[in-house]
C-alpha cells in the first residue's frame, strides 16, 4: 500500500423520493439562489424539474435556469452558464441529469469566482483555489461525478479537444440518488453506463502497487454485483433494488475508496476521450471498445493480476491454465458479458475505420513524449496497436 | 435497500509519516489555537506528542494540552478539557491515541460552546446544534471513532453509566492514520482491536432489510481481511500491510459505509457497555465474550443469513447441512478465531460472575421496557438468557 490521502465530503441522500429533499439540503449549505443546470427533454418531462422548484421554493430558495446540457458536454455552455450565473449572483450550481449536467455544473462552479478563462483548470494552466458549491440529482448510474473530484468538458471552441479536471473542490456539496429516477433510462444507455462503472473499477484495479488486499477485495465485491445488477436492471428496468445497486456502486467506484493506496492506471479513459470527443459516441459505449482490448495487449504485463481478475471478477475456474491462460479466459468473459448487454465491439461498430487513426491518436497521446497511463505505460506504439486491436 | 444518508466529510491523510501533517491539516481547517488531547504514556515516550508540537509550531499554530484520557474515557475529564479550551480559546480539538482520547475530544468539543452541561448530549437531554472542529491521530486499529459520529463516554460522577453520542458534528475533519503508530500496541490489544471491528461490521451485517447485496459483499471483503490481518499483525507485530489493513478496515467498518441503507442492529455493543461500564474491561475482550453468545441465541431468527454469515466470513462448506447447521459452524469458527487470538470466552474469563447478571441488567435495559437492537429485539428475558450463555 502506498500513502494515500482520501476525502470524500459529499452529503448523499439516497433513496425513494430523495429528490424532495432538494431544499433541505440547499438550505443545509446556506444557499440563497441557485442556478439549476440540467441537459434536455426528460428531466422537464418526468416532473423532476417542477418537483426540484417546489423544494426550492418551500425553502424560500430562490433560483434561475439553465438547460442545453448534451453527453460529452460542450465549453461554449458553461461559458453561456458562468455568465448567468454572474449576472444572478447565484451561490450554488445544481446539476440534474446524467453525468453531462453536473460536470458542467462543475465546470461553472469553477469558473464564476475565477477571473481568468475556466479552460485554464481543463488545459492545465492554473489551479483552481475555490469555487462554489456544486450539489446534484443524478438520472443515471454511471460517471460517478456525484461523488468524484472529476468533471470533463469538451471545448467546443478548440476543435473538441476533451479534457478533464480533478479538485477537491468539485466534490458537490450534496447529491440526492433516487433509483427510481433511472427506471426510463433506456437499455443502451443502462449498459453504457454499467460499462464505465466497471470501467471506474478496473482503472484502479490494475495497479503495480502490492499488497492491496483490502481494496482488491471491495472492488471485486463492487465488480461483481454490477454485472448481475446491470443483466437484473436490462431484464426488468423497474426493479428498485438492482437499480439502487447500480446507482451506489457507481458512486462508490469513482468516490477513489477503491483507489486509496494504490498507483491508478486510467489509459483506456485517455483512449475513450479521444474517441468520444472526435466522433461523439458515448462514453460507455466507448470504454466497451477499448477497454477489453486494453487488457488483452497488457495481459503479459502481469498475468497473476489478470489471473485473479478472471477468477474473482468472473469465477473462471484455474485449476490446469496458466495465468496467462485464466486471464485470457477472464478477458474473454468480459468481452462476453458485455456483448450480451449490447454494447459495440469494434471501432467500426461505432463508425470508425482504419483511416481515423492517426486523428485519435492525435487527440491522444501527449505531444511531450510522455507515456500513457501507470499499468503498463503506453508509448505511442502502444497505443496505436490498442486501436488497431480494436478495429 | 431502506432509504439513507450517507457523510464521511472528514480528510483521511493515511501512511507512513502522516503525523508530521497535522499542522499542515489543522491549517486548512483555519485552526490557529488547538487542544492536544491524549493519554498517557505512550504518545509521549514514542516522541509522537514532540512531532505533533513541532508540526503544529511550523504553521503558527499554538496549542495548549491535555493528557490524562484512559479507556473508558471518564465525563471528570471532559468538564476538565471543557474548563480548560474555554480559557485558553481553542478552536479546534485534537485527539491523539485510542479511540478514548478521540472520544473525550469530541466530547470537549461538543462541550465548549454549550452553555449547559455537555453530559446532555450522551443523556439524550438534548441534542447538540454546534461543535468545534475535531482532528485525531490514531494509534490502534479498533473503534473507527476517526470517521464515525460516535463518541462513548462513561460518566464517573452517575455511577459509572457509560453512555454514547452519535452525531454528524463529531465526524472528525480531518484524522491522520499511520499504521507505523500501532507497531507497538501489544497483542492482547491488537486482538481487542480487531474484535471491536469486527463487532462493528456484524452489527450492520444482522439486518432484516432485505435486498443488500452490494453492501454484504463490502462488508464480507472486509471482514474476512480483518480475520487473515489480525493474524498477520500477531504473528509480525512490524508488518506493515497487516497493521494499515486492519486501520483502514477498522475506519471502513465504523464511518458507516458497510451500513448504508440497511436496519442495523447494536444491541451486543449496548450489553458490551454494560460490562465495561461496571467492570471496566477493554471493550472488545467484553464484545469477543458476548458476540459469539448473541449470535447463539439468535440463529433461529434468521438461518438463512447465519448460513451465509458462515459461508463467507469463514469458509464453512454448505453442503449437506441445513442452514442453522452452517450457521452454528460459522459461529464454532468465529469462537474458535477469537480464541486463537487470545480473546477471552467468558464472563468468567473477565472476573464476572452469575451473580453480578442483575447489576448488567440493570446497566443494560431500558427503564421504559423498550426491546434491546433491531435484529432480533431483546427483552429483558433474552438479555439476560444471552448473558447466561456468556457465564
Amino acid at each position: 500500500m502506498i500513502n494515500f490521502d482520501f476525502f470524500s465530503p459529499t452529503y448523499f441522500a439516497f433513496g425513494r423520493g430523495s429528490e424532495h429533499r432538494v431544499g433541505e439540503l440547499a438550505a443545509r449549505y446556506g444557499s440563497r439562489k441557485v442556478m439549476i443546470h440540467y441537459g434536455k427533454g426528460s428531466v422537464v418531462k418526468s416532473g423532476l424539474l417542477d418537483k426540484v422548484r417546489q423544494s426550492l421554493n418551500n425553502y424560500n430558495i430562490s433560483f434561475v435556469e439553465l438547460g442545453g446540457a448534451v453527453p460529452n458536454p460542450r465549453a461554449s455552455l458553461v461559458y453561456e452558464g458562468i455568465e448567468l450565473g454572474r449576472q444572478a449572483d447565484v451561490d450554488l450550481i445544481l446539476g440534474i441529469g446524467g453525468g453531462s449536467a453536473v460536470d458542467s455544473a462543475k465546470a461553472i462552479a469553477l469558473g464564476i469566482p475565477y477571473e481568468g478563462d475556466f479552460w485554464d483548470f481543463y488545459s492545465g494552466k492554473a489551479s483552481p483555489i475555490r469555487a462554489l458549491p456544486v450539489g446534484s440529482i443524478v438520472t443515471l448510474a454511471a460517471t460517478g461525478t456525484e461523488g468524484s473530484n472529476a468533471s470533463v468538458i469538451t471545448n467546443d471552441y478548440l476543435g473538441n479537444i476533451k479534457s478533464s479536471s480533478n479538485n477537491d473542490l468539485s466534490k458537490p456539496v450534496f447529491s440526492i440518488l433516487n433509483p427510481e429516477l433511472t427506471f426510463t433510462v433506456p437499455d443502451y444507455h443502462t449498459a453504457c453506463g454499467a460499462t464505465d462503472i466497471l470501467s471506474h473499477i478496473l482503472e484502479r484495479y490494475l495497479t503495480n502497487t502490492t499488497e492491496v488486499e483490502l481494496t482488491d477485495r471491495m472492488s471485486e465485491a463492487i465488480f461483481t454485483r454490477i454485472l448481475e445488477a446491470t443483466r437484473e436492471a436490462l431484464a426488468d428496468p423497474e426493479n428498485y433494488e438492482a437499480r439502487a445497486d447500480l446507482l451506489w456502486g457507481g458512486t462508490l467506484a469513482h468516490n477513489d475508496i477503491l483507489g486509496a493506496g494504490r498507483e491508478q492506471d486510467w489509459s483506456s479513459h485517455r483512449m475513450e476521450h479521444a474517441l468520444s470527443a472526435e466522433f461523439d459516441v458515448a462514453h460507455g459505449a466507448g470504454l466497451a471498445v477499448i477497454f477489453p482490448n486494453f487488457l488483452t495487449y497488457t495481459l503479459e504485463h502481469d498475468p497473476a493480476r489478470f489471473s485473479r481478475f478472471a477468477v474473482k471478477m468472473f469465477g473462471v475456474d484455474p485449476q490446469g491454465k496458466s495465468e496467462p491462460e485464466t486471464g485470457r479466459e477472464g478477458i474473454k468473459k468480459f468481452r462476453e458479458f458485455l456483448d450480451e448487454i449490447g454494447m459495440p465491439k469494434t471501432l467500426a461498430d461505432l463508425g470508425i475505420g482504419a483511416d481515423d487513426i492517426p486523428r485519435l491518436l492525435k487527440a491522444v497521446v501527449p505531444n511531450n513524449g510522455d507515456l500513457l497511463g501507470y499499468f503498463q505505460p503506453l508509448t505511442e506504439d502502444d497505443v496505436t496497436n490498442i486501436f488497431e486491436l480494436c478495429l
